[in-house]
């Protein structure tokens, strides 16, 4: 084994996990490549799991945080004010609140994307007096146990070595079957006072579930779900921590069913430059905290507000969505022809946005498909409670040659996977 | 109000704290001294509560991070394997674990002191089966559910809105009072299996709790701590977050007592720089995740991996122990000595290293103090559960001249204490 | 105010029910009659919530309890082997369980339907090592915290004052709507390991649901259960404290359906006389309790051993059943005919064997029908949420005379709510 | 075996208990003496744990018990208002309540110890609206759910099957040891905000700890206690479910202490005969329950109404009281002397009242004190975690002739255990 892999099994802790799928030491990266130590040069179409939005080291947010740093421009400085962040909620007012007619104060909790959510359900149940709060099947909120309670992967869930509890899990959009809306149980559940579940104080969803399987919400199941939140006095919470910051085509994937959550909770890709920070949208009616009920040692994260306040640039330009949104109908088109064009791996269509994939029915097609695309440089990942879906997440500023040169890839995946299982005798040509 | 103070107001959500205390934006920082929009300078006895040890801005990581941006390295990885990241294992395999005799496997959970107390809460449960977790009172752990559950803070405790289980609370050392070891109490627990309390899968303690009011853990409490635990089978959890890497004046806060905890926690100046990031040590015996069990996007921070590497480099010199050590007793000469002078203060010296403070039984009293430090331009912080220390966290390896202005400062804000406290109607002359 | 209902008025606490619906202060009963102080007689068609089956003071019981006290027959010897206790366990496995090809270990527990349910919940968890119970909506098991848990109301539920936990509630047959099986839904949430619910120890759920508005589950939907429960290694309970014993037509309930629970709970007319006792019947390869590790003082309660020894005489002759489930077809035919002749009460029928009864979906309708029966001298109660069931729970040893009496008074009473709640101008004429 | 032991061995639950230490069928009683079906008769020192204060079929009771059932009495009725019940309550109140100046509610919950406890915890908690109760080690107050979790055993807890929660166990008097009163750890806990412990809703405890080994607080102790829950706001529960009903010499065992708990359980030997009967009383201020909050099938045990009417009657004399003080003082005088007469065994005088015992601490000596007792036909039991305890429970009616025949018989067993032990050699001669 490479000299440094072997430092990282002798010495790292047998949780870690992407190193055993791509094994590789990387060294370099910029924009949708990134290079191992050997100079082999892989198209990343896993975004960091949707945390590197605008791909790696993107130049415009690289060099103000080389300008902060060669300033001595403060590092660290929990929630005391400075420069960095008073610029980052200006700017994130200006240029998405105001313009959305969103109205929110902005929590910053520990840099994660755990650490928003168990924040987020944390107001909603000091806000309700409640203490359920209901989440999906197949959601993925986070690893610590208030998080977790409300995360649906059983491997995920007994990790905890303690019940979890406070939750109830309903059905997300077409868990149960097609023909059925999922909601018409959660209603009879609210509805029913000896149905065994009490109103919860939120329902916290993803309007797409990256983790899950690329499971997207319909737009009018996210308009009904608002609506029952509201008859009922449910607070609302949006887990755009994967989802959003421009991955489905618009900063927030709730967008386009035009709600309007009580709380949004937001990671990942809000640094911009894949430096951790995390931040929570409350409406003012429900930011009823105490000084410093819930803190961190991280939570403001100067180096990231600078980066993320560079990255909001991207959003000043109305063209910047649209670009998002075409790119996704490219790749919307290219799964549509892989299914037709391959009905041997019996795929389904799966996400929206940037945020796609196809759900192969072969047991196993799924993860052949992600690591032949690694033999061919190129890094893609699987979603799903049995890996059955492979997902594409490239940057959402990637261009167009990095897109193609990245589907390119992916169809001869494909077809490696057929051979390699069996499922297709003759080549393809194409 | 100072304009950017009120972009603060409008949009930041109520929970903000440290920006009540010290009303002022902050734009530069370097070493034990940072300084605001209007150029005043300020001396930081606060030092973000422990995650810059080696105080603001720290030149050589300041240099190696700026090279390591500016040549693309990666930002991003989850927990791929990375230079940056293979680097830091190495070093502090051979810089730490080695010379201490320490044989632990590292991992990486979310960059934060509430993800690495999880994590190792999580693992504990999973070795032994067992569901509780024995914590002490006063003991500060993090504010995601599973920490929270084994803090000892009630308003952060009612914060959760749910109530906290799978946790018993033990008296810390010296909490009932002197007379009596609080560790018999422990033990009558465990022995009798009538007791209501059942064998824990791990006790978690911090050897000083910074929060809870800087109270040290004698070393012979330690000691028969670890040999309770090590006679009922029960894991042993040391939580350095605060207290770790060099603020005791050894690298780990516990190593005095000799005693050799299952896992441990480390945060906060883990990364050197002020950077995100936290790692927990598991003995190898007891490493036994599936990969992904425990997972997180910012799991692997490689800027914090650059300047942690890089901070290492002040435990290869022997020497660097001992300066700290001699700046603790400094601190303890100064502290013993106001508490002689200004009797009127009704003060305790408490802590360890260079994590002491003076807890005064004048209500009101230490506040006053950080308060008029503060109008004299030093940062420093109170704690405890009536925030009734006052507690002194230079960086630790701040310059004697700037040790003394900072104790200079201190103590002429003890008397601007008692002045507007009325408790001394004289004027101090010394 | 009478003045012994005024002493309960002064010294019982507010938690009392029945005597607000029915105010009379009752002094002698026999069969389906019961008197009152002022010599008013009344049909009993409330059996004690199905605790007297057998009508009350049944003659050959009363006669074999009044000779086992004369001749100072054990009353109260904790589960120390008695002659009482003997015979009833002898008895009960020739006349119940050996003609039915049940092998089953029989536990005594404390001597009330929660205490058997708790005891079946507590071995189906240390069986499976699992936690969780799922339980249905509208099911009713008891008011102790463990059986509370599993329990739908909201009311009871939050009587409690704690959340209630490991617990799961699914949808009870035609929850939903008429058109879906709610097993589909059950199935899917243990077939996706991404769905939030573990699978669980056991399933606890009532044939006929007599709290919850007399929800009666279909033959397949039980068979169904089963299945499933087999196909998970999920352990089955029943709870037939209410619908057992005779009152659907055949000792247990679930007998029609032909599935074999791994765990039955018997309570109110297992005792025969109405006198406290409960049995929790264990499959052999499950009874793997530690001796004492449930127990209670009054676990065995030998004045119910010797009425239960009696009771079971009637299900020596196979002609008994028959009777009921005659008595339950004149039950279905009269109800049916209440429904079509006063539409005005919107009704639909219920329920199974003499557990049968009108839900009305005239808000307040059904708890008119049982005021105006008490004013008739009828005692009879109602169920479900908000109490739209009016319920016919005669003895099932009920004579001709007494069901038709009691039927006609219904009638009557029907005709009574439908005119003071003006819902129908003209009188009835039949 | 004996074929009617066979019958239990082959069809009762291995969670039998009392069979296994007594190993006969027994059929007939009165008074303290037994009989089994060879005609061996036995001295009762266990009284029913409690249940059998009075003996065994106690004439008084009986006759009235016959005479009501002969004339059809009301059995079963729910919470209904019976003549039985009413004369109940009447008398309690007459008998009971009104001579020690007490005003309480009474509630009827389901007919066992466990259940008049659960409803005590419900209604603190209802009541207060906080969440957890304080109980105290070797406590024990039943196996449902919620009685269980303020229960210490350990072997009872793990019968759960689930983690038991919202409970804090505090040390019982003289838990760690003699020299420090526990109730200042408890004042710590209370006092300190920072110490994991929240206010709890309510204490319950046992002023004499019958399963955990005949603990008996010490009057200051008790007082302190009450202090402490006013101090706080907190609710005080007396489980008197054991050490009332005149068991310790008085009708409730806190009489002694002159405190006034704001709730009292009671159970056993309320019913007087043997039959199962709880109640709970509740302060006036403090019964807040809605109707049917908590409720239960057999919640009027009309016969257990009777007999526990006609029990009263006891109380109607002073001199009764006083009858059972000097009992109780001949057993003081009794095991003190066996103590200093054969310190072999290592004796310590356990309990008040006629609930007293000697502590051993040569392992499984009163194991074999009581076999031996049991060999010389005297049931008398073990208590404690480690059955290092035996204990006398005669009944509190025994006359003289009675009590002597039985302390007899305890030292013979006293000496034949030293002798089976070999902890003596020569014979004992007195």
């Amino acid at each position: 084994m490479n000299k440094k892999l072997q430092i990282i099994e002798d010495h790292e802790s047998s949780v870690r996990s992407y190193v055993r799928s791509f094994p590789a030491v990387f060294t370099k990266a910029r924009g949708y490549r990134i290079w191992d130590e050997d100079g082999n040069e892989y198209i990343d179409f896993f975004a960091g799991a949707g945390a590197l939005n605008y791909g790696h080291n993107e130049p415009a947010m690289k060099k103000k945080l080389v300008d902060y740093i060669l300033d001595d421009g403060i590092t660290h400085s929990l929630d005391k004010a400075t420069d960095a962040k008073v610029e980052f909620i200006d700017k994130f007012n200006e240029v998405i609140m105001k313009p959305r007619n969103m109205d929110y104060k902005i929590m910053f909790p520990g840099p994660t994307g755990t650490n928003t959510v168990e924040s987020a359900l944390k107001i909603a149940r000091k806000m309700t007096g409640r203490t359920d709060i209901v989440s999906f099947t197949n959601g993925f909120h986070g690893m610590t146990i208030g998080s977790l309670a409300v995360t649906g992967n059983s491997m995920k869930r007994k990790g905890a070595g303690i019940p979890l509890s406070h939750t109830v899990t309903m059905p997300y959009d077409n868990f149960v079957n097609d023909e059925k809306d999922t909601l018409d149980y959660f209603e009879r559940f609210l509805e029913d006072n000896g149905s065994g579940v009490a109103i919860p104080a939120a329902v916290i969803f993803e309007t797409v579930q990256g983790e899950g399987g690329i499971n997207a919400a319909s737009i009018e199941w996210m308009q009904r779900l608002e609506r029952i939140c509201r008859e009922w006095g449910i607070m609302l919470i949006v887990d755009d921590v994967q989802a959003g910051v421009g991955r489905t085509g618009t900063f927030f994937s709730f967008e386009p069913a035009g709600i309007k959550p009580d709380v949004v909770c937001l990671s990942k890709s809000i640094g911009g430059y894949g430096l951790p920070l995390a931040i929570t949208l409350i409406k003012p009616e429900f930011d009823k905290w105490k000084p410093g009920e819930h803190n961190g040692t991280f939570r403001g994260n100067n180096m990231a507000f600078v980066t993320a306040t560079e990255s909001l640039t991207y959003w000043e330009d109305p063209e910047f969505e649209k670009s998002v949104q075409a790119k996704a109908a490219t790749v919307t088109d290219f799964l549509t022809n892989m299914i037709e064009k391959y009905p041997e791996m019996q795929g389904r269509l799966k996400g929206r946005g940037l945020m796609q994939g196809i759900a192969s029915d072969v047991e196993g097609f799924s993860e052949k498909v992600a690591e032949h695309a690694f033999e061919r440089y190129m890094i893609m990942e699987t979603a799903g409670g049995h890996d059955e879906v492979f997902k594409l997440f490239p940057p959402i500023n990637i261009d167009e040659e990095g897109l193609q040169a990245g589907l390119e890839i992916i169809e001869l995946s494909i077809q490696d996977a057929l051979k390699s299982m069996n499922l297709k005798k003759e080549a393809v040509t194409n």
